[in-house]
Protein backbone atom coordinates (compact mmCIF):
# COMPACT_ATOMS: atom_id res chain seq x y z
CA UNK A 1 0.00 0.00 0.00
CA UNK A 2 2.82 2.68 0.58
CA UNK A 3 5.94 2.63 0.68
CA UNK A 4 6.70 5.48 3.33
CA UNK A 5 9.98 6.52 5.35
CA UNK A 6 9.50 9.14 8.36
CA UNK A 7 13.05 10.57 9.57
CA UNK A 8 12.46 12.13 13.31
CA UNK A 9 14.94 13.47 16.13
CA UNK A 10 17.00 10.71 17.74
CA UNK A 11 15.48 11.87 21.32
CA UNK A 12 11.96 12.17 20.01
CA UNK A 13 11.41 16.09 21.08
CA UNK A 14 10.38 17.65 18.01
CA UNK A 15 6.51 18.38 18.12
CA UNK A 16 6.25 18.47 14.64
CA UNK A 17 8.21 15.47 14.41
CA UNK A 18 5.15 14.21 16.92
CA UNK A 19 2.60 15.45 14.75
CA UNK A 20 3.80 13.11 11.34
CA UNK A 21 4.34 10.17 13.50
CA UNK A 22 0.88 10.15 15.11
CA UNK A 23 -0.86 11.08 11.63
CA UNK A 24 0.98 8.15 10.39
CA UNK A 25 -0.39 5.79 13.25
CA UNK A 26 -4.02 7.63 13.12
CA UNK A 27 -3.98 6.62 9.58
CA UNK A 28 -2.50 2.79 10.38
CA UNK A 29 -0.01 3.08 7.59
CA UNK A 30 2.76 1.28 7.76
CA UNK A 31 5.98 3.13 7.74
CA UNK A 32 9.54 3.20 8.30
CA UNK A 33 11.21 5.23 11.23
CA UNK A 34 14.58 6.62 10.99
CA UNK A 35 16.08 8.63 13.75
CA UNK A 36 18.62 11.59 13.08
CA UNK A 37 20.66 12.84 15.60
CA UNK A 38 20.68 16.73 14.84
CA UNK A 39 23.89 17.13 16.67
CA UNK A 40 26.04 14.76 15.26
CA UNK A 41 24.93 16.92 11.32
CA UNK A 42 23.07 13.59 10.37
CA UNK A 43 20.55 15.96 9.22
CA UNK A 44 23.13 16.26 5.70
CA UNK A 45 22.23 12.54 5.24
CA UNK A 46 18.44 12.85 4.62
CA UNK A 47 17.35 12.75 1.32
CA UNK A 48 15.47 16.31 1.34
CA UNK A 49 15.38 19.59 0.08
CA UNK A 50 15.55 21.24 3.03
CA UNK A 51 17.94 18.72 5.86
CA UNK A 52 14.94 18.92 8.09
CA UNK A 53 13.31 17.09 10.44
CA UNK A 54 10.56 15.49 9.72
CA UNK A 55 11.16 14.19 6.14
CA UNK A 56 8.39 11.77 5.00
CA UNK A 57 10.00 10.29 1.98
CA UNK A 58 7.08 8.25 -0.01
CA UNK A 59 8.37 6.17 -2.82
CA UNK A 60 10.20 8.76 -5.01
CA UNK A 61 8.82 11.83 -3.68
CA UNK A 62 10.49 13.52 -0.60
CA UNK A 63 8.90 15.90 2.08
CA UNK A 64 9.78 18.47 4.79
CA UNK A 65 7.60 20.81 7.24
CA UNK A 66 5.36 19.09 9.13
CA UNK A 67 2.04 20.47 8.08
CA UNK A 68 2.55 20.45 4.02
CA UNK A 69 3.49 16.50 5.12
CA UNK A 70 -0.01 15.87 7.07
CA UNK A 71 -1.94 17.75 4.36
CA UNK A 72 -0.17 15.45 1.86
CA UNK A 73 -1.16 12.58 3.92
CA UNK A 74 -4.94 13.93 3.96
CA UNK A 75 -4.52 14.08 0.31
CA UNK A 76 -3.62 10.96 -0.49
CA UNK A 77 -5.04 9.27 2.29
CA UNK A 78 -8.49 10.30 2.80
CA UNK A 79 -9.50 7.81 5.03
CA UNK A 80 -9.96 8.61 8.53
CA UNK A 81 -9.30 11.94 8.80
CA UNK A 82 -7.22 14.11 10.79
CA UNK A 83 -8.61 17.54 9.46
CA UNK A 84 -12.00 19.04 9.31
CA UNK A 85 -13.53 19.00 5.70
CA UNK A 86 -15.71 22.11 5.68
CA UNK A 87 -13.75 25.00 3.90
CA UNK A 88 -14.36 27.18 7.09
CA UNK A 89 -12.86 24.83 9.36
CA UNK A 90 -9.87 23.48 7.68
CA UNK A 91 -9.12 27.02 7.35
CA UNK A 92 -9.54 27.48 11.20
CA UNK A 93 -7.50 24.10 11.16
CA UNK A 94 -4.53 25.83 9.22
CA UNK A 95 -4.66 29.05 11.13
CA UNK A 96 -4.27 27.69 14.50
CA UNK A 97 -1.07 24.74 13.15
CA UNK A 98 0.51 27.77 11.90
CA UNK A 99 -0.11 29.89 14.29
CA UNK A 100 1.16 27.42 17.15
CA UNK A 101 4.18 27.22 14.93
CA UNK A 102 4.91 30.28 14.78
CA UNK A 103 3.89 33.10 17.23
CA UNK A 104 4.54 32.67 21.12
CA UNK A 105 8.59 31.87 20.64
CA UNK A 106 9.69 33.29 24.25
CA UNK A 107 6.90 29.95 25.91
CA UNK A 108 8.34 27.81 23.60
CA UNK A 109 11.94 28.51 24.71
CA UNK A 110 11.18 28.74 28.40
CA UNK A 111 8.79 25.60 28.39
CA UNK A 112 10.90 23.62 25.32
CA UNK A 113 9.38 20.06 24.62
CA UNK A 114 12.20 18.68 26.89
CA UNK A 115 9.80 19.47 29.88
CA UNK A 116 7.15 17.78 27.57
CA UNK A 117 8.97 14.61 26.83
CA UNK A 118 11.45 14.38 29.55
CA UNK A 119 11.73 16.13 33.04
CA UNK A 120 10.54 19.11 34.85
CA UNK A 121 12.45 22.59 34.74
CA UNK A 122 12.34 24.85 38.08
CA UNK A 123 13.33 28.12 35.91
CA UNK A 124 10.33 30.18 36.77
CA UNK A 125 8.35 32.14 33.81
CA UNK A 126 9.58 35.38 32.52
CA UNK A 127 6.82 38.23 32.28
CA UNK A 128 7.36 37.90 28.46
CA UNK A 129 6.56 34.40 28.15
CA UNK A 130 3.33 35.02 31.13
CA UNK A 131 1.87 37.03 28.45
CA UNK A 132 2.57 34.80 26.00
CA UNK A 133 0.89 31.63 28.40
CA UNK A 134 -2.19 34.06 29.14
CA UNK A 135 -2.64 34.59 25.02
CA UNK A 136 -2.25 30.69 24.95
CA UNK A 137 -5.13 30.16 27.27
CA UNK A 138 -7.41 33.06 25.62
CA UNK A 139 -6.76 30.89 22.55
CA UNK A 140 -7.67 27.63 23.71
CA UNK A 141 -10.71 28.54 25.92
CA UNK A 142 -11.98 30.08 22.66
CA UNK A 143 -11.69 27.30 20.58
CA UNK A 144 -13.13 24.51 23.16
CA UNK A 145 -15.77 27.56 24.76
CA UNK A 146 -18.35 24.76 22.83
CA UNK A 147 -17.83 22.69 25.50
CA UNK A 148 -16.88 19.22 23.30
CA UNK A 149 -14.14 17.24 23.86
CA UNK A 150 -12.23 18.41 20.52
CA UNK A 151 -11.45 21.93 19.14
CA UNK A 152 -13.80 20.68 16.08
CA UNK A 153 -16.41 18.50 16.25
CA UNK A 154 -13.95 15.30 15.79
CA UNK A 155 -10.52 14.69 16.78
CA UNK A 156 -8.03 16.52 14.44
CA UNK A 157 -4.43 16.70 14.32
CA UNK A 158 -4.31 20.53 15.68
CA UNK A 159 -5.83 19.10 18.75
CA UNK A 160 -2.59 17.53 19.11
CA UNK A 161 -0.58 20.91 18.55
CA UNK A 162 -2.72 22.34 20.78
CA UNK A 163 -2.10 19.98 23.51
CA UNK A 164 1.44 19.82 23.75
CA UNK A 165 1.74 23.89 24.44
CA UNK A 166 -0.50 23.50 27.31
CA UNK A 167 1.11 20.22 28.24
CA UNK A 168 4.64 22.39 28.17
CA UNK A 169 3.02 23.73 31.44
CA UNK A 170 0.93 21.18 32.39
CA UNK A 171 3.74 18.81 32.70
CA UNK A 172 5.96 21.10 33.92
CA UNK A 173 3.14 21.89 37.35
CA UNK A 174 2.79 25.33 36.13
CA UNK A 175 -1.13 26.74 36.40
CA UNK A 176 -3.56 25.58 33.87
CA UNK A 177 -6.93 26.87 33.99
CA UNK A 178 -8.66 23.38 35.02
CA UNK A 179 -11.03 22.83 31.99
CA UNK A 180 -7.60 22.89 29.55
CA UNK A 181 -5.71 20.81 31.79
CA UNK A 182 -8.29 18.16 31.74
CA UNK A 183 -8.71 18.49 27.72
CA UNK A 184 -4.61 18.20 27.42
CA UNK A 185 -4.97 14.99 30.14
CA UNK A 186 -7.55 13.66 28.11
CA UNK A 187 -5.92 14.12 25.13
CA UNK A 188 -2.79 13.28 26.00
CA UNK A 189 -4.77 9.48 26.49
CA UNK A 190 -4.97 8.65 22.60
CA UNK A 191 -3.54 5.52 21.84
CA UNK A 192 -1.28 7.51 18.41
CA UNK A 193 -0.35 9.79 21.07
CA UNK A 194 0.68 7.32 23.05
CA UNK A 195 2.87 5.57 20.80
CA UNK A 196 4.85 7.99 20.38
CA UNK A 197 5.64 8.18 24.05
CA UNK A 198 6.17 4.66 24.42
CA UNK A 199 9.05 5.60 21.88
CA UNK A 200 10.80 7.38 24.88
CA UNK A 201 13.67 5.91 26.89
CA UNK A 202 12.38 7.51 29.83
CA UNK A 203 8.80 8.18 30.30
CA UNK A 204 7.39 11.27 31.88
CA UNK A 205 3.65 12.59 31.53
CA UNK A 206 1.25 9.94 31.08
CA UNK B 1 -19.73 39.13 -4.86
CA UNK B 2 -17.20 39.07 -1.40
CA UNK B 3 -17.29 40.98 1.57
CA UNK B 4 -13.37 40.71 2.61
CA UNK B 5 -11.37 43.33 4.71
CA UNK B 6 -8.03 42.90 5.09
CA UNK B 7 -5.67 43.70 7.85
CA UNK B 8 -2.31 44.77 7.36
CA UNK B 9 0.68 46.59 9.18
CA UNK B 10 1.12 50.80 9.10
CA UNK B 11 4.31 50.50 7.49
CA UNK B 12 3.19 47.60 4.75
CA UNK B 13 6.59 45.67 5.90
CA UNK B 14 5.06 41.99 6.42
CA UNK B 15 5.48 39.72 3.74
CA UNK B 16 3.05 37.38 4.67
CA UNK B 17 0.67 40.69 4.63
CA UNK B 18 2.27 41.67 1.32
CA UNK B 19 1.23 37.60 0.22
CA UNK B 20 -2.43 37.84 1.00
CA UNK B 21 -2.85 41.45 -0.60
CA UNK B 22 -1.07 39.68 -4.08
CA UNK B 23 -3.34 36.51 -3.79
CA UNK B 24 -6.31 38.80 -3.45
CA UNK B 25 -5.08 41.00 -6.68
CA UNK B 26 -4.26 37.98 -8.05
CA UNK B 27 -7.88 37.04 -7.71
CA UNK B 28 -9.31 40.17 -8.86
CA UNK B 29 -11.01 40.16 -5.15
CA UNK B 30 -12.34 43.46 -4.53
CA UNK B 31 -11.53 44.19 -0.54
CA UNK B 32 -11.02 46.97 1.70
CA UNK B 33 -7.53 46.98 3.10
CA UNK B 34 -7.01 48.63 6.48
CA UNK B 35 -3.61 49.06 8.23
CA UNK B 36 -2.92 48.66 11.96
CA UNK B 37 -0.33 50.46 13.73
CA UNK B 38 1.52 47.79 15.84
CA UNK B 39 3.47 49.92 17.97
CA UNK B 40 0.63 51.74 18.72
CA UNK B 41 -0.89 48.16 20.04
CA UNK B 42 -3.93 48.54 17.27
CA UNK B 43 -3.99 44.77 16.93
CA UNK B 44 -6.10 44.46 19.78
CA UNK B 45 -8.86 46.11 17.98
CA UNK B 46 -8.62 43.43 14.92
CA UNK B 47 -11.87 40.95 14.98
CA UNK B 48 -9.38 38.05 15.10
CA UNK B 49 -8.73 34.76 17.19
CA UNK B 50 -5.03 35.58 18.00
CA UNK B 51 -4.81 39.52 17.32
CA UNK B 52 -2.01 38.84 14.39
CA UNK B 53 -1.63 40.75 11.16
CA UNK B 54 -2.46 39.97 8.17
CA UNK B 55 -5.77 39.19 9.10
CA UNK B 56 -9.10 38.87 6.46
CA UNK B 57 -12.34 39.36 7.38
CA UNK B 58 -14.97 37.36 5.15
CA UNK B 59 -18.18 38.46 5.91
CA UNK B 60 -18.87 36.89 9.63
CA UNK B 61 -15.52 34.79 9.12
CA UNK B 62 -12.63 36.26 10.70
CA UNK B 63 -8.88 34.45 9.76
CA UNK B 64 -5.21 34.98 10.39
CA UNK B 65 -2.12 33.38 8.94
CA UNK B 66 -1.14 34.05 5.63
CA UNK B 67 -0.93 31.14 4.56
CA UNK B 68 -4.14 29.20 5.78
CA UNK B 69 -6.12 32.80 4.17
CA UNK B 70 -4.51 31.70 1.00
CA UNK B 71 -5.46 28.54 1.22
CA UNK B 72 -9.07 29.38 2.17
CA UNK B 73 -9.13 32.07 -0.79
CA UNK B 74 -8.16 29.07 -3.39
CA UNK B 75 -10.72 26.85 -1.65
CA UNK B 76 -13.02 29.49 -2.06
CA UNK B 77 -11.99 31.04 -5.33
CA UNK B 78 -10.38 28.60 -7.35
CA UNK B 79 -10.43 31.13 -10.48
CA UNK B 80 -6.79 32.39 -11.35
CA UNK B 81 -4.86 29.89 -9.39
CA UNK B 82 -2.44 30.20 -7.31
CA UNK B 83 -1.01 26.84 -6.14
CA UNK B 84 -0.24 24.11 -8.43
CA UNK B 85 -3.37 21.47 -8.37
CA UNK B 86 -1.58 18.03 -8.27
CA UNK B 87 -0.83 16.45 -5.23
CA UNK B 88 2.77 16.04 -5.08
CA UNK B 89 3.39 20.10 -6.24
CA UNK B 90 0.30 21.20 -3.90
CA UNK B 91 2.76 19.30 -1.11
CA UNK B 92 5.96 21.04 -2.68
CA UNK B 93 4.10 24.47 -2.40
CA UNK B 94 3.25 23.96 1.15
CA UNK B 95 6.65 22.32 1.95
CA UNK B 96 8.40 26.19 0.67
CA UNK B 97 5.81 28.21 2.20
CA UNK B 98 6.05 26.53 5.56
CA UNK B 99 10.03 26.91 5.30
CA UNK B 100 10.67 29.85 4.69
CA UNK B 101 8.24 30.93 7.44
CA UNK B 102 10.55 29.09 9.85
CA UNK B 103 13.86 28.35 8.47
CA UNK B 104 16.83 31.03 7.85
CA UNK B 105 15.76 33.25 10.84
CA UNK B 106 19.03 34.65 10.74
CA UNK B 107 19.06 35.87 7.33
CA UNK B 108 15.65 37.44 8.29
CA UNK B 109 16.38 39.37 11.19
CA UNK B 110 19.55 41.01 9.61
CA UNK B 111 18.36 41.67 6.18
CA UNK B 112 15.05 42.66 7.18
CA UNK B 113 12.24 43.68 5.03
CA UNK B 114 12.91 47.41 5.52
CA UNK B 115 15.89 46.15 3.08
CA UNK B 116 12.95 44.82 0.75
CA UNK B 117 10.50 47.59 1.06
CA UNK B 118 12.43 50.70 2.26
CA UNK B 119 16.53 51.19 2.70
CA UNK B 120 19.33 48.69 2.06
CA UNK B 121 21.49 48.07 5.11
CA UNK B 122 25.44 48.65 5.46
CA UNK B 123 25.88 46.17 8.22
CA UNK B 124 27.67 42.67 6.75
CA UNK B 125 26.34 39.67 7.04
CA UNK B 126 27.47 37.20 10.07
CA UNK B 127 29.19 34.06 9.43
CA UNK B 128 25.64 32.42 10.30
CA UNK B 129 23.65 34.36 8.37
CA UNK B 130 26.08 33.80 5.41
CA UNK B 131 25.26 30.20 5.92
CA UNK B 132 21.60 30.49 5.90
CA UNK B 133 22.23 32.28 2.41
CA UNK B 134 24.16 29.46 1.15
CA UNK B 135 21.20 27.09 2.14
CA UNK B 136 18.75 29.84 0.31
CA UNK B 137 20.69 29.92 -2.90
CA UNK B 138 21.01 25.80 -3.06
CA UNK B 139 17.35 25.09 -2.36
CA UNK B 140 16.74 28.37 -4.92
CA UNK B 141 18.73 26.78 -7.29
CA UNK B 142 17.50 23.39 -6.85
CA UNK B 143 13.60 24.71 -7.36
CA UNK B 144 14.50 26.50 -10.59
CA UNK B 145 16.41 24.15 -12.00
CA UNK B 146 14.66 22.92 -14.66
CA UNK B 147 15.15 26.46 -16.37
CA UNK B 148 11.61 27.77 -16.35
CA UNK B 149 10.23 30.99 -15.70
CA UNK B 150 8.49 29.55 -12.35
CA UNK B 151 8.87 27.31 -9.26
CA UNK B 152 5.87 25.21 -11.13
CA UNK B 153 4.70 25.24 -14.07
CA UNK B 154 2.52 28.35 -13.87
CA UNK B 155 3.20 31.29 -11.65
CA UNK B 156 2.48 30.63 -8.21
CA UNK B 157 1.96 32.42 -4.65
CA UNK B 158 5.64 30.65 -3.21
CA UNK B 159 7.19 32.30 -6.32
CA UNK B 160 6.74 35.69 -4.17
CA UNK B 161 7.80 33.98 -1.16
CA UNK B 162 10.91 33.22 -2.33
CA UNK B 163 11.49 36.31 -4.29
CA UNK B 164 11.10 38.22 -1.46
CA UNK B 165 13.44 36.40 0.38
CA UNK B 166 15.76 36.41 -2.50
CA UNK B 167 15.48 40.52 -2.35
CA UNK B 168 16.67 41.08 0.97
CA UNK B 169 19.64 40.12 -0.39
CA UNK B 170 19.38 41.29 -4.06
CA UNK B 171 18.34 44.76 -3.20
CA UNK B 172 20.59 45.60 -0.80
CA UNK B 173 23.40 45.06 -3.37
CA UNK B 174 24.43 41.72 -1.89
CA UNK B 175 25.98 39.21 -3.99
CA UNK B 176 22.87 36.93 -5.33
CA UNK B 177 23.84 33.78 -8.49
CA UNK B 178 23.15 35.77 -12.03
CA UNK B 179 20.04 33.26 -12.64
CA UNK B 180 18.35 33.99 -9.22
CA UNK B 181 18.76 37.65 -9.60
CA UNK B 182 17.45 37.39 -12.90
CA UNK B 183 14.20 35.03 -11.52
CA UNK B 184 13.67 37.87 -8.85
CA UNK B 185 14.07 40.78 -10.59
CA UNK B 186 11.42 39.38 -13.09
CA UNK B 187 9.11 38.03 -10.83
CA UNK B 188 9.11 41.86 -8.86
CA UNK B 189 7.73 43.30 -11.77
CA UNK B 190 4.58 40.84 -11.90
CA UNK B 191 1.18 43.22 -11.44
CA UNK B 192 0.01 42.40 -8.74
CA UNK B 193 3.64 42.96 -7.05
CA UNK B 194 3.50 45.96 -7.99
CA UNK B 195 0.55 47.09 -6.63
CA UNK B 196 1.62 46.55 -3.43
CA UNK B 197 5.05 48.40 -3.94
CA UNK B 198 3.09 51.33 -5.20
CA UNK B 199 1.18 51.60 -1.42
CA UNK B 200 4.54 52.34 0.04
CA UNK B 201 5.35 56.51 0.68
CA UNK B 202 8.73 55.79 -0.51
CA UNK B 203 9.07 53.36 -3.38
CA UNK B 204 12.41 51.73 -3.34
CA UNK B 205 13.65 48.22 -5.52
CA UNK B 206 11.11 48.75 -8.57
CA1 LIG C 1 12.24 17.72 1.25
CA1 LIG D 1 2.56 4.97 28.07
CA1 LIG E 1 -8.56 35.06 13.42
CA1 LIG F 1 6.08 50.82 -9.23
Amino acid sequence: MSDLTLYVDAPYTSPWAMSVFVALTEKHLPFKLITVDLEKGEQRDIPSLTYRVPTLVHGHFSLTESSAITEYLEDLFPEHAMYPKDTENRARARQIQSWIRSDLLILRQERSTIVVFYEPTTTPLSAQAQVAVQKLFKVAEELLSHGGEHIFAEWSLVDLDLTIMLNRLLLNGDDVPPRLAAYARRQWQRPSVQAWLNLLPTQLGD
